[in-house]
């Protein structure tokens, strides 16, 4: 046999991420396998496009025919979802391709991760099978989420429709899916997320060099656990990076994590000191888990685009000022102190005592309305100084209102004037202003806390408002924006 | 005027985290000041002591009525809470005094912390009142919270009244606050929580060594901006350590940081290096954030006092056995591959395929049944090297089995079943079991997930299982530990 060669054809992009016509291939009438659920999850999300249901048993899914063979299915195809045993896979992508599909992802796993012999000869064959005209996404990967053909991955059906900046590629399955889910409860959105999984034949390469380009895409994000050829990435990473950012999040950088790498992905890993200092090479921006990975994306996509190194802090909550000033001097971010003049004006609108109106702003009381503080943000905004304000927000307290006054905390919670106000003053300023919503409290008997607090990230959020869970978090994410653009420039 | 100096004669504690009698002084009839808070905070929270109220004006509160005068207070009181305009601390103080108080708890702010000659000149002023025979926490404080006595800080009207072993002493009065309802909505129990603010009397060193030998107090727990006397507080350090542990968390170790010190609590700060090594010579817990310092809390508190070096890690989710690979090299904890005898059995008990059963267990398919789960727990124990279990929980990926089957998702999440059998297998195999509860579907259409997550936390909680947000956390907390009990030994 001939050894198996990576792809080297024009890649249809536009027909494997909005196809009009998909099978999926290895839908069970019985149970919910993966070609079932991601069917179900593309009807559920609304994929306006046609769908083929294949299985050798033939019969009917939730109404739907069940072709017995891709040969069967009556139209050509764009793309097709296989998962099949791991066997039948070759010869199920070949029929897809046959059937003119410019690409299939294959959920099926069984192949090069195992290790064995047979796994990964089944997966030089898909190469080979690729090589002859259909791109690859997988095997063993969980597909690609497409918010604006509908398009989602396995399971997706609940992701959002909306469209944004946020390109993601992941070798891992998992994290494409949790990042989808966690980037949409915190108001992140994706132009396409890409799980590749053993990456067979598209992977980080093909995917960074598409995102390049991709008109839709303002920045992208990857998760990696080994790559194919280190020349080829970095020449296609300091090439995009010189237009959009791109922050890695690099998996098994540790001993025992290369080795976990080894069995995860079949992917060669390298050291973490190698990593470092090539990602900085190529001005692209690290970061060390999911949740980092999401705060940075929030970072970049909300925020204009450019540096940030003198922000005002207001708020109140557990020693505010020493927490920022400590954060600040790490993620190198100043908070300057405010001229005399400046600071005054603002200690007259600060309730007393207890109060701080040097640069932090210690509000001290968390019932100060948000008109009190819309003026000391839109006076804070007139040093010249300052470039962006951080609102770290103290809503948890209004539990105690609620408690004191008999009336339901959205009632009494201000929440929707506040984000309002900070919208308004972040237009009218021309300064960004990020909030921090922390809530402490979020057991049992919280419940109307986490409700009130869900309610007032989406206020934020709608208004184009980045929110942060943590102090720290904001102020790592200002960090890497400060690291990319000045290396940029 | 002689010199303020600090209080030599024994500190009547009992009294103090547990009045019978209380005087507020400072409510006002109008609006919610401190005063009224702490009042109506105190019924709330259900204390069943008497309370006196005063304010010069006299009247009533909800009913009960305002003395004109601590002299008018009918009663000797054991405790008194002092919310009155800064100048006239030291007379009321005195006032508490002559009733009897064996402490008080100044709420007030203007002292010290202004860095003016007449907040210092009060402050002095309160030292020498304090020296004649009454405690003092504050001032600049929001006061003590002590679950058995139903003492509150300010405000904490919905803190838990169920006793457990952290105490927590703190200069900030927001972290104390924040750090006890945060607590309380992951299961940390509390002895007492001070908040002691600018500590011209009672601090750090004085509540360490009540704590230490304070037989409700299992842990220590500390913020810390600056000490009063280093070898005193170093010297009771090293003596709690020697009998449980103690968890600092050291603000301001930046020189921003060290200037934000100075205007919060007026301590005097001291390098990061130093705190470092003094910190670790005494083999106290040093942690870097409230968050840091609630998990290590948990760990502390809910696993037996040990050290787990060698554990396993059983689950699913975004590159689970290569993030944790990474992470337990970061921390110091090993997570060894099975023998093959065992993988084998595992594996039997898997889902194929994707799954993997070797140390990270990966279960592939986040809707194993629990039973399934717990065979391999079970199993996975009987690894003599074994210490310690995580299992990272995919529970989120029951909205989709919600939105696929139409019931409500805490009718099909087996959350229940999951705490049992966790709870079940813990106790049976003598090896602990930590739950991480990962919820990346927190959005405004996800609130059926958020209530199912809050609820799920719950149970596992009431069974004393340990549940953290992140597999880092645990991790984290877990190098604690060992640190701690390997330096101990």
């Amino acid at each position: 046999m001939a050894p198996a060669t990576p792809h080297t054809s024009p890649i249809d992009f536009e027909r494997i991420f909005h196809p009009k016509r998909i099978a999926i291939v290895g839908v069970s009438q019985e149970g919910l396998g993966f070609g079932a659920g991601i069917f179900v999850s593309l009807r559920l999300i609304g994929f306006e496009g046609e769908i083929f249901l294949v299985n050798p048993k033939g019969g009917d899914l939730n109404g739907e025919p069940i072709h017995r063979s891709v040969e069967e299915i009556p139209r050509a195809i764009d793309f097709a979802i296989i998962a099949v045993a791991a066997r039948a896979v070759p010869e199920v992508l070949e029929a897809c391709r046959l059937k003119g599909a410019a690409g299939a992802e294959i959920f099926s796993s069984g192949f090069k991760e195992l290790g064995t012999a047979e796994g990964i000869a089944l997966e030089e064959e898909i190469v080979r099978v690729a090589a002859r005209g259909i791109r690859v996404i997988g095997p063993n990967c969980f597909g690609i989420y497409c918010p604006r053909s509908g398009l989602t991955v396995l399971p997706g059906p609940d992701l959002s429709r909306e469209t944004g900046p946020v390109a993601f590629s992941s070798q891992s399955g998992g994290m494409a899916v949790d990042f989808a889910n966690a980037g949409k409860s915190v108001g992140l959105k994706f132009s396409k997320v890409v799980s590749f999984g053993n990456g067979c034949d598209l992977r980080e390469t093909e995917l960074l060099d598409y995102f390049r380009d991709d008109p839709e895409t303002g920045l992208v994000a990857m998760y990696i656990e080994g790559i194919r050829d280190g020349d080829a990435f970095f020449e296609s990473l300091r090439r995009t990076t010189a237009r959009k950012p791109v922050i890695v999040n690099k998996g098994g950088l540790s001993a025992a994590g290369r080795r976990a790498v080894q069995s995860h992905t079949a992917s060669m890993g390298g050291s973490r000191e190698i990593w470092q200092s090539i990602l900085r090479q190529a001005n692209a921006v690290q970061v060390g888990d999911m949740g980092e990975m999401v705060q940075a994306c929030l970072a970049f996509s909300l925020l204009p685009r450019r540096t940030y190194h003198n922000i005002t802090v207001l708020g109140g909550g557990g020693a505010l000022g020493v927490a920022a000033a400590d954060l600040a001097e790490s993620f190198g971010v100043q908070i300057p102190a405010f001229e005399p003049d400046l600071a005054g004006r603002i200690d007259e609108l600060l309730p007393k005592p207890g109060s701080s109106p040097g640069n932090p702003v210690d509000v001290a009381n968390p019932f100060v309305p948000p008109k009190t503080l819309k003026a000391i943000m839109r006076l804070a905004a007139g040093d010249p100084r300052i470039d962006l304000q951080i609102f770290t927000s103290l809503l948890h307290h209004y539990k105690n209102m609620a408690m004191l006054t008999g009336r339901p905390i959205k009632a009494v919670t201000p929440y929707l004037e506040l984000a309002d106000d900070i919208h308004e003053v972040a237009a009218e300023t021309g300064k960004p202003i990020v909030v921090i919503l922390s809530n402490p409290k979020s057991g049992p008997d919280h419940l109307d806390v986490v409700d009130m607090f869900v309610d007032a990230r989406r206020a934020f959020i709608e208004r184009g408002i980045p929110v942060f869970a943590e102090l720290r978090d904001a102020l790592r994410a200002i960090g890497h924006l400060n690291a990319y653009y000045e290396r940029k420039s």
